[in-house]
């Protein structure tokens, strides 16, 4: 039992999930994913999953982030959160029966927004499972907001509640593209990728990271990076690494070094 | 929106699996009680099911109720909330698909006992679902013990939290038996059902309730009108009725009669 600082890792859902296809699981990535987690064996680690084509598509269709406005909206809050619990089981299934003890944690039973933003979060149970030695995982979900009736919770914004409430470590941000770039690596091939960036160098490039995946309700690179700022000025360093390369989370979790951006305070 | 007295309606775990199988789900059962939910379409409803095949016999192999003892206990606490996950997300499916505005809320996100009695619980997320008009729906989950490490909150118990906590008009609880005997009615077929007892009758005859399924970690019918009683006390009505038989849950939520024992404070 120990209570070290946590490390926080965010598997974004464009790792896990095939957002071309509604529900369309990534199983390969998934299995190699808990390979690495079980081989690297790590303590002290919290995980957050993002949506992908689960929760984006559904909340999307039904302008869930937006809030509560029409009747209808109510079926599509209930769908939403349901696929994203559907999408974290199966990720669970794969850790689980590897023997990594790592326990869902469900955001919309825990927390409540305030005009989308964290306004109360039970933290107790995160901090029994880290004192025990076991993972919490948590995910972007469908979650109550005392303004807009619901919302959406995005697990970016998660992770930077979660670094800061507990003081992590550092954090590890698990993407399909290799890191922060200086133009779209998709669109450009002269676009060059930082190694490191320091708060001031990433809020004068902020504005290149808007382009995203074809469907992110919680608003791509941008947003991933926005949400970052306040636990990197905190003195937590954050890593972007591709983790749809093999071995990435595995050395990531271990300390080594991979390629990707650090954003670091100074 | 309304934010009348709630209904709690138990569905025990020996109604929606399969008890002589690990892991087996009675498919056709949960089919039937979401076609009947659908068709009552009730307002003010907090489902909670049990955990049948799913969350008893992982528990039990693991020795989970009675606390962190050995650090193998770890991955079988992992194991027993994320069955109950699969059960819950099994039965939240049925619901989903028909159009039913059902959320699921997990007791271990949220609740933490001591002692194995509940101690704290974040209701703010249930509270807004009812506001709105979805159905929480809520299961005995394995959860985080402040004095046992963790431990087994069983459906039972959070039944009659809930009941309390909320104020409820009545409680229902759905079993696979039809009502409260004088004796086991599988072994003896001189058994009797009553169709209503005081709260002083129930006090007096609870020793015949000993009997249960073959595994129930949660200590089978003494134990579940154990629970009730502090709700009863409280001038909450519960009604025990056989769940498995066609248009009962339909029934007792229309508010129609249906056989079983009703168990009141006098």
């Amino acid at each position: 039992m120990s209570q070290a600082r946590p490390t926080i890792l965010k598997i974004g859902g464009s790792v896990i999930t095939d957002k071309n296809t509604e529900l369309g699981v990534q199983m390969e990535v998934i299995t190699r994913i808990a390979d690495e987690l079980q081989e690297a064996n790590p303590r002290n680690l919290i995980i957050v999953h993002g949506g992908g084509s689960f929760g984006h598509p559904v909340a999307q269709k039904h302008a869930i982030k937006e809030g509560f406005k029409e009747e209808q909206q109510i079926i599509g809050f209930a769908e939403t959160h349901h696929v994203m619990t559907v999408l974290n089981g199966i990720f669970m299934d794969a850790l689980i029966w590897r023997g990594i003890p790592a326990v869902s944690i469900t955001p919309s039973s825990c927390a409540m927004t305030r005009n989308g933003r964290i306004q109360c979060f039970e933290d107790s149970p995160i901090k029994q499972l880290l004192k025990m030695g076991f993972i919490p995982v948590l995910y972007g979900d469908a979650v109550f907001d005392t303004e807009l009736g619901f919302t959406i919770l995005s697990g970016d914004q998660l992770v930077s509640f979660l670094a800061m409430r507990f003081n992590a470590k550092n954090i590890l941000i698990g993407v399909d593209v290799d890191g922060l770039y200086n133009a779209d690596p998709k669109d450009n091939p002269e676009a060059k990728m930082f190694d490191r960036l320091t708060l001031e160098e990433l809020k004068k490039v902020k504005g290149f990271f808007g382009g995203s995946s074809a469907c992110d309700v919680t608003g791509g690179m941008a947003n991933k990076i926005s949400e970052l700022i306040p636990a990197v000025e905190q003195g937590i360093p954050a890593l972007v690494f591709n983790a749809t390369k093999p071995k990435y989370i595995y050395k990531v979790l271990k300390g080594d070094k991979v390629k990707g951006t650090l954003i670091e305070k100074e």
